[in-house]
């Protein structure tokens, strides 16, 4: 890195915030690449060299610096994490014992933050499986978001959609906010379910509702004490793993709480509840914002899949003739060649063991297949 | 081989009767799983475990007795020849130098055969890589094609149309031929290029109408002199190698000969003019028969085609939902999968280094894919 480089990412530092990535979900829908064993967020699926995983936190080192990212994930994928991102502290890799969905995994890294740098350290969680265009605009608004969770607020950063999408939920918007350092936040008014198309059309028109992306800015105490009011066992627990996390109690504390932490998203415990009583603020996020849920939004993202054949992996190796769509030829496998001819918007994706031809239309039942493999017997697929 | 076996096969062999199998042709519209090296006649495309040459020569060697079938093939086939037909003596397989059509390699194997047995020896020739589903049925058209055969004729069987086809050429016929041996035999009267649709509904409505299966059975030296008068050159050259193929100057005088003689089908250069002037019999043939000339027509041969997906290959490494069509999977790796969703009339082939994903709709169009292949530089795909 050079001087200028280092300089710039230091003036994009935000100051007492601390990012949160719960890294979790098999990502199913993006099988056979994605799997309980290599999941979604371990794979490059734009092509740039990055896995999602480490673009997450190419984006994110930044803006906390690399002392300030806790990554929150499940044992099995400890190995694949360290390797991914070696900048990773060791002590920021929260390692959950269990799958507890991500109110647990987001709050338990809430809470090791309150103990370690006291409640009013702001966090800002963002999933590891999610694609970003535009770094800098990301950046300016975690920093808007950060300037109001300061003043208590519970903040989401919302996408200005770019399409009346149907696979997102969406967050309606009120009044200004109007606190300092957050020119363009808002007032929630609600959070929204995924739309049917005409509702989605009739938000985009109407400019008050931006998708929800999951994203959560908020004080660490003051997400701990919003939980306390709604789930206090799921608060309490978190806070006793949390007391213990730093000791050579972790173990002991941790097998003995965390298995009886309710599963719950953070959408429910938190965003919804505490937007009802008006405490959720949202920054407008004008960046390219996808969470790759599967082949279709996949498709999407990648160059030249609205002129031709995208191709995710060795384009040399793809041809398509009188064919739309995308091919991802996962393979790697060299000189492997796939050959599409005449499929209109197929998905083919080639990997060693597994090889699955669909459509762009069909990518939501993928979770299907997978659950046939099981029921086959054949769990090594999975 | 019981003695029952061995009695049956002996009393269907048809006294006088040589088979010729032309096995040519790279089945380019078959590829990936047909290639230049290995063609479309070395595979076995029905799951049957036998390739199509090996069910070919089953079909033939009890008719002819192993003695009398002659193999005509190029000189790059030839390891995979033997290899695949243990019982071919080797004097009878007859290596091409190059391809020069089918009426070149038909006419060596009917000019040797002139010389071995005399002009009155009867050959039949039949391709190496169709399909028929009836050998019993095969057989007894094969018996009156030869009694007809024997009164001078050139006899071909015409298949009995299953349906009103559009991707085979037909034959129709006149009056009965009225020959001992050959009750079912009828007069040609011409032979028809594919039709369009329309036609082919007319030709079945009819009863006149046999589909081309290019299946010829004939006297050799008959054969030999209707081509000298066609082609004189042609028959000259042939009869030139021939009385050289079984000496010490075989290759001396191929060599000199055979790359001037001219590419033309047997049925430009025989069938078609003879039958204008009255020279060809037709037996019908109510075989089920198929050229396999693409994955559509293959899909048709495949058990589960129609209701589902057919495999050609290992079955339980195949899921299909919501998807007809046929996959084969032709890699054979062991534990690879195929998964096909929501595509209907898909065709895969997966092979190792080439995968291939097209409709049914599409397999005509496959020969472009290879030439797509070619431009890029990867003649090792071919």
């Amino acid at each position: 890195m050079t001087t200028s480089d280092a300089s710039h990412r230091r003036g994009r530092r935000i100051e007492g915030f601390a990012a949160v990535v719960p890294a979790g979900g098999a990502g199913t829908r993006l099988w056979p690449l994605s799997r309980a064993g290599a999941p979604k967020f371990l794979h490059d699926l734009t092509g740039s060299g990055r896995s999602l995983l480490q673009a997450t936190w190419d984006r994110l080192e930044p803006l906390a610096g690399a002392e300030r990212v806790l990554l929150v994930t499940g044992r099995s994928h400890a190995a694949a994490v360290r390797a991914a991102l070696p900048g990773l502290p060791p002590e920021n890799l929260l390692l959950e014992p269990s799958a507890r969905d991500s109110m647990a995994a987001i709050g338990l890294a809430a809470a090791v933050l309150e103990r370690r740098e006291g409640p009013q350290a702001v966090l800002g969680s963002f999933a590891a499986d999610h694609v970003i265009d535009d770094d800098e605009a990301f950046g300016e608004a975690v920093a808007q978001a950060v300037a109001a969770a300061r003043t208590g607020e519970v903040v989401t950063i919302g996408i200005t959609p770019s399409g009346p999408a149907t696979g997102f939920g969406y967050i309606r918007s009120a009044g200004p906010l109007a606190v300092e350092g957050a020119p363009d936040a808002l007032r929630v008014a609600e959070f929204v379910e995924k739309p049917d198309a005409a509702t989605a059309a009739a938000y985009v028109a109407g400019g008050q509702h931006r998708w929800n992306a999951g994203m959560f800015v908020v004080g660490a105490g003051r997400l701990l004490d919003h939980l306390h009011g709604q789930l206090p066992a799921l608060a309490e627990g978190l806070r006793e793993v949390a007391a213990a996390w730093d000791s050579p109690r972790r173990e002991e504390v941790t097998a003995a709480v965390w298995p009886g932490l309710v599963k719950i998203a953070i959408d429910h415990a938190i965003a919804e509840p505490v937007a009802a009583a008006g405490g959720v603020a949202v920054v407008p996020g004008s960046f390219g914002w996808d969470d790759v849920g599967d082949w279709d939004s996949l498709a999407t993202l990648l160059p030249g899949a609205s002129s031709g054949v995208a191709v995710l992996g060795e384009e040399a190796g793809v041809l398509g003739l009188a064919a739309t769509g995308v091919v991802v030829a996962g393979s790697g496998v060299p000189g492997r060649t796939v050959s599409v001819l005449g499929v209109p918007d197929v998905v083919v994706v080639d990997t060693p063991d597994a090889l699955l031809v669909t459509t762009r239309e069909h990518a939501q039942s993928v979770k299907g297949l997978v659950g046939a493999w099981r029921e086959r017997g054949r769990e090594d697929l999975l």
